[in-house]
C-alpha cells in the first residue's frame, strides 16, 4: 500500500529540507519518525519520495511525502510538534509527488512604503515561460514555466505563484528584484535586462522565512486531516492577535 | 538607564527557559543576543531579569526581561527569528520584572468529548488561597493564592490562570487533574481531597505544549510594538486556515 501525506512545517526551526548527519532537518525528521515507530523499515525499500526540497528556512503547509507502508500513517505524525498531517491519499504503485498538476508558493512582504504598483508590473514580467539562467542557483536546468503570479495588497502584500515546478532560489531571486524595484533602486527595465539576458544584475536572494509552499494540486484530492495539536498552535496565533492590541 | 521588554516565544522549539550550556534556551538565546549585538557586556553588571521562568515546552506572548544598558534595545532583536519584541517601557533602577501585578496563563484543551461541565466545576476549586503542596514541583513553596480562573468553552477550551505568582509545575498538575476529571477517570471530590492535603493523587503532569504566559501586568503600561516578521507569522497562520478548509 502507498501513501501519500499532505505535510507542514515551520521552517524556521529547521536546518534545511534535504537529510544531512547531524543536522535538524525535515526530512531527517519525517525518517526518524517513520523508523521509530516502525511504520516503515527501509526508506529506499519503500520508496519514501516528497514533493519539493524547500530551501532552509522556507515553511510549508502543503508539501507532499509519499511511501509504501502497512499500518496507521497519521497515528504516527499524532504527536509530533515539528511535522503536521494535513491531509492523506491512498495513491497508485508508482506515485512520485514531485510531478504534480501545480504548486503555489506565496511571498509575504511588510509594507515598509515601497511603490506597490511598481512591484506589481514588475512580477508581471515573469509570467510565462522564460530562461531564468540569471533567476536561479542551479545552472543545469533554467527554463521553466510561472502559470500565474498573483498579488494581494495590503499592510502585508501576498505574492502568489504557481508553477508545475520552481527552480533552485528562483522565487527568493525573483521576489529580491521585486524588492530592489519597490525600494526605488532599480527599474523595471534592470529587470527586464537580466530575464533577457542582456545584462546580469544580482539582485541578491529575499529572505526565505517570507516563503511558504501553500498549495500543491494532483489530479486527486486528499482526505483533509488536522491533527488537534496543529489546531490548539493556530488558536494560539489568533488569541495573540487580541493581546497585542 | 534601564529597559523592560516584553517578549514572546514558541517554547516548543526550545530546551527550557533557563539558560544551560549547550542546550538551546530562551535566556541563552536572549542573552547571546544582548551580548552579541554589544548593547550589554556583563550580563550581571546589567542586571539582567526577567518575570517567569517557563517550563520546557511552554510558550509566551508576555513574559518580562529587563536589564541595563545604553543604545536602541529593540533594533537589536530585529532580526531574531525566535524572540519576539511586543512591548517596551523605561523602568526604575530597582525594576525587577519578577514582581508583577498579575500574571495570566491559558491552557487550551483540545475537546476530545469531555465532560466539560464538570471540568468548569473542578477547576473553580482552585481558586483562592491555598496549600498547593500536591499540586507543585518544589516542596519549599507551596502556599499560593490564584486570583481567578476562567474557562471560555468551545471544540478548542481555553482555561486561565490569573495570579501574581504560580509554583513549579503547578498549572499542569492543575490542569491534568481537570483533564482526569473531564475523561471521567476521577471524580472531583478526589481532587478536594487532594488539594486538602488529606489523599495524595498523583494526577500526572498536562503537556507544556498547550499551555501559554498570555499577559501580564505592572503599574505601568509598555509601549506597544510588534517586529514585522512576527506580523508575517501571524498572517501565515490566518492564511494556514483558509488553506485547511
Amino acid at each position: 500500500m502507498r501513501i501519500a501525506l499532505k505535510i507542514g512545517y515551520d521552517g524556521t526551526i529547521f536546518d534545511g529540507f534535504a537529510r544531512q548527519k547531524g543536522k535538524n532537518t525535515v526530512e531527517g525528521e519525517i525518517i526518524k519518525i517513520l523508523k521509530k515507530s516502525g511504520l516503515v523499515k527501509d526508506i529506499k525499500d519503500a520508496r519514501f519520495q516528497y514533493a519539493a526540497r524547500t530551501d532552509k528556512g522556507v515553511s510549508a503547509i502543503a508539501n507532499v511525502i509519499s511511501f509504501n507502508c502497512k499500518g496507521n500513517a497519521l497515528r504516527v505524525f499524532e504527536n509530533s510538534k515539528k511535522i503536521w498531517v494535513f491531509g492523506y491519499a491512498y495513491v497508485d504503485e508508482n506515485f512520485n509527488p514531485r510531478y504534480c498538476k501545480s504548486k503555489r508558493y506565496r511571498y509575504y512582504v511588510y509594507d515598509m512604503g515601497y511603490d506597490i504598483k511598481k512591484m506589481v508590473e514588475a512580477v508581471k514580467i515573469f509570467e510565462g515561460q522564460h530562461d531564468f539562467a540569471y533567476f536561479v542557483k542551479d545552472r543545469k536546468r533554467t527554463i521553466a514555466k510561472i502559470d500565474k503570479i498573483e498579488v494581494s495588497e495590503g499592510k502585508i502584500i501576498k505574492f502568489d505563484f504557481e508553477a508545475k515546478f520552481f527552480l533552485w532560489n528562483q522565487i527568493r531571486r525573483i521576489m529580491a528584484s521585486i524588492l530592489e524595484v519597490g525600494k526605488g533602486r532599480c527599474e523595471i527595465e534592470d529587470i527586464k535586462k537580466s530575464l533577457e539576458k542582456k545584462e546580469r544584475i544580482n539582485f541578491g536572494l529575499a529572505e526565505p522565512e517570507n516563503l511558504i509552499l501553500i498549495d500543491i494540486r494532483y489530479d486527486f484530492d486528499f482526505i483533509p486531516f488536522t491533527q488537534p495539536r496543529f489546531l490548539i498552535k493556530n488558536e494560539i496565533f489568533n488569541d495573540i492577535k487580541c493581546f497585542l492590541n
